[in-house]
């Protein structure tokens, strides 16, 4: 990934205009990003959950929206685990980096699952959306399993 | 936010459905959720700014790619600065909180300047970016200055 050797270089001239810029260390602005999306997609997850749970009251724009966000989300991760970036608070195994091809082949599923739940949801029905989140929830899992530790 | 209170009880029960699920308590989730939006911005950044820079050669696709997500993600971050959530490693002013009329007034500015980029890119004249991609960063900046310790 050459471009980010060009970006740590762009770093170091890091202007006003560029507040939110990475630290210039690409295995740590890489495990920041991945963090960085799965964490916005947990937050998502939560009312997600709450409704297919009963524990919140069904509300198909507000469910669809995240539906929304998790299938955008979904497409960013793989690009943060790149070469020598299991360092610090990761929970990577090894196997991210051994195991390419299954891994990728997990976070594929993860997109997918994650497009079939939005495009459900517009329909408006839990009772239509629980298989389908159980399905990511399933591909979600099966990766931490496989790729991340406890 | 009623669901936040819905959502930390809901989390209690959290299955092995729900692995990316949040901690627990509200304010550290929004916390962590604020900062994911932030830092999968951060890597957007990186080869936009490398690019408006000339220090990587100009790839229309690459930066329309990341303008999209930097639009996308721009609507995100405002629902996590929620009360009581000026903790652990927040860089947020107490002025979030007490002049929020002012501060949702800036992520708005975000909004629309990360959207009129994503317009702009669409085109594919670097040229024609520059100075939208100048007003994203002035946004930035002007919120941070106002609302973001150093």
């Amino acid at each position: 990934m050459n471009f980010r050797k060009i970006l740590a270089a762009t770093i170091l001239l890091t202007s006003t205009a560029t507040p939110l810029m990475a630290q210039g260390d690409p295995a740590e602005d890489a495990l920041n990003y991945r963090l960085g999306v799965f964490r916005t997609m947990a937050w998502s997850f939560g009312p997600m959950v709450a409704m297919v749970k009963n524990k919140m009251p069904y509300d198909a724009a507000l469910f669809t929206q995240h539906a929304e966000r998790v299938a955008f989300l979904s497409h960013l991760p793989l690009e943060g685990f790149i070469p020598d970036s299991r360092i610090g608070e990761t929970t990577s195994k090894p196997e991210v980096w051994t195991d390419r091809a299954t891994f990728e082949s997990q976070m594929d599923s993860m997109i997918t699952e994650a497009e079939k739940l939005f495009e459900v949801s517009k329909a408006g029905s839990i009772d239509a959306i629980r298989p389908q989140f159980g399905a990511l929830g399933k591909s979600c899992k099966t990766c931490h399993d496989d790729f991340r530790t406890e």
